[in-house]
């Protein structure tokens, strides 16, 4: 087990009707809020209402920005800094899921800055403050309710880039699993590869005795795999929907990376997929991490092994380990296809024909992940394998 | 799942070597440090200098306090009290295992507080503030360096109660594996106890579906048991160390509680024993939890079929649930027996003569415990299964 600092400041307010303590919580922080949300699926279903009035009742000021995008933008990130600066605000409300949330941070550290917000996503400049953000999660998938990070894309190339700090996690999150309800059965299949791929970037590590880490991980895929499929029958069970929504904020909370080197080569190899074809980042995961769990296996055979018997219970075969270890990445598949996620390129309608641009692309910072070590070629092979 | 709040704000700092950071982390919140300890072990194994090193270097002001004992006493509490108001002291840190934590918060709670601190602990005040208590962890067990509670024994009649609130959780904790090296086999164990009576008392509740809190306690609880007996062969096993203390603090810190209802009966119950024998607190919950186990476990077979399995790996027989709950309890006994607990009261030289008035003092304030609420008859029945 390495070193490590875990300082998870978050507050989760989690539960029925939890939405309509929205303003009292603001109110410790500030007075001028910014409401910022997405493509109005919020004024659908009566939470837009339940929130202004919230806010209201507090006392508090509200200013708004919908729109967002999913891959959201950075062009409203940067509208959003100009109305923060002209009108005062001291808080920002996210209403939605990781998209929302990750824009509402970047406006949060924007604001802050004098220079461009970008430099904080190339890396030429080092989050130092921010205005404090909330949270009401309506779509459990990204984690970036209780995260460190924030990823942004900017139009201008197509770059898909994030930030991560401590000071960027959001000051609380509300989360009513009531409200993911009408969640369409693509978007929750969505948001459940997520939460794993957030689980399999940190599980996969050359670190050896994290046995700790290791079984909470395993603890919180169990729990998602054996959930979605209840509530993709079942969309307004609650139970189901409140372990899921709860295991998404552990996935990437930090506590499941403390002690561990973790890896991240398919989260950055996706980010080149969604920044050009603006596939949902979920299906662009489903796609990629079997791939690149083929291509990465035999650096840990054990490891793969363990996985497939603890989180699929496929039954170790001694004297095969191998075999063990390939059939747990073929359940993950196999497990993604069912809940109707994409497993190749081809069903995502993704063409092979910028498989050179985009690996060389992902590299411009150097090779990517931890567990192998990813150059251009490998990322290739990786496409390849996923075609 | 039930509605909850979960908001941890302690800063783990883990790892080799991370003591020395304590000066600088003292630092951000004051500069007038009290440093409370227990017996002087500190000073054996040349901490006690590494400590006073790091806080000298970081400009701090040293006052100190030794002298806590296990089960820490209201009187040595009082009298920090009023070293910290005579001088002006704006942090305290407690270097040591639960004991220290505990009178470190008592201390911090009572400071800002004009009547008697022992309120707090008999229900009569509130807490809503405290100095800030930061620690260094010298015995993974009471899960105190993150957790909302604090456990004192008034001398005045051997009461040992307890207040909770999220104000007193620590705003840091550091936590060497190898500070632990030299701790005896029997508090080594006795802390594991602990650890594990921690995740009992949550993982036993009526709540029905909540399978990710199951499963993580179920995770926590497999690292302990396997770890334990590695250090108890191998005191400097650090990967072994690591694991068991990040164990202590997850067992602890609220995690494993959330959407449930806890229970803390068999806690109750033990401040009573040890509040008038003084034994080793995970040696009274070693000996109490099976009996516990015992008196209530047909009120859920299935859960307790399911620890059974899922945590000490007993076969489900499905024709005889009962008989499967029934192994787990043994496993459970036969492991604290394993690990050189006693597991019998009378192990513990604990006659069988002041039941009476141990069970009718445990329910002065109502009945204990909630997965099976305990009245006097049944705490009586409880110590004589545990005879």
């Amino acid at each position: 087990m390495i070193n490590f600092t875990y300082h998870n400041t978050t507050k989760i307010i989690f539960g029925k009707d939890t939405e309509s303590q929205v303003g009292d919580e603001i109110k410790k922080f500030g007075n001028r809020v910014l409401l910022h949300y997405g493509e109005g699926s919020i004024k659908k279903f009566g939470l837009y209402d339940k929130v202004i009035k919230s806010l209201k009742d507090a006392g508090l000021e509200v200013f708004e920005l919908g729109g967002v995008k999913p891959n959201p933008r950075l062009s409203l990130v940067k509208e959003g800094i100009k109305i923060c600066r002209e009108n005062n605000i001291d808080f920002i409300l996210a209403v939605g899921g990781g998209s929302v949330i990750d824009s509402s941070k970047a406006i949060g550290i924007g604001v802050t800055y004098e220079g461009d917000v970008w430099d904080f996503y190339t890396g030429k400049a080092k989050v130092s403050s921010t205005l404090p953000v909330g949270v009401i999660l309506t779509l459990p998938a990204a984690g970036s309710e209780s995260s460190t990070s924030s990823v942004i894309t900017n139009e201008d190339g197509w770059y898909k880039r994030s930030v991560g700090d401590n000071i960027i996690r959001p000051v609380f999150a509300i989360m009513n699993p009531e409200l993911t309800y009408t969640l369409p059965p693509y978007q929750t299949a969505a948001g459940a590869v997520d939460m794993m791929a957030h689980i399999f970037e940190r599980y996969f590590t050359n670190e050896s005795n994290v046995d700790l880490t290791d079984r909470l991980s395993e603890a919180t895929l169990k729990t998602i795999i054996k959930n979605i499929p209840i509530v993709l029958q079942d969309p307004k069970n609650y139970e189901a929907r409140a372990e899921i929504m709860w295991a998404g904020t552990i996935a990437h909370n930090g506590l499941l990376g403390t002690g561990r080197i973790e890896d991240w080569a398919t989260h950055d190899i996706e980010h080149e997929i969604s920044g050009i074809y603006d596939i949902t980042h979920g299906a662009g995961l489903a796609i990629l991490f079997p791939a690149w769990m083929k291509y990465v296996y035999k650096k840990d055979i054990k490891r793969f092994a363990q996985f497939a018997n603890r989180v699929w219970n496929v039954e170790i075969d001694i004297n095969n380990l191998e075999k063990t270890a390939l059939e747990g990445i073929e359940k993950t598949k196999a497990y993604f296809k069912k809940i109707g996620m994409p497993v190749s390129l081809s069903e995502a309608n993704i063409p092979d024909d910028r498989f050179e641009e985009m690996a060389k692309k992902a590299i411009e910072n150097g090779p990517l992940g931890n567990f192998v070590k990813l150059n251009k070629e490998d990322i290739i092979a990786i496409f390849n394998l996923a075609k």
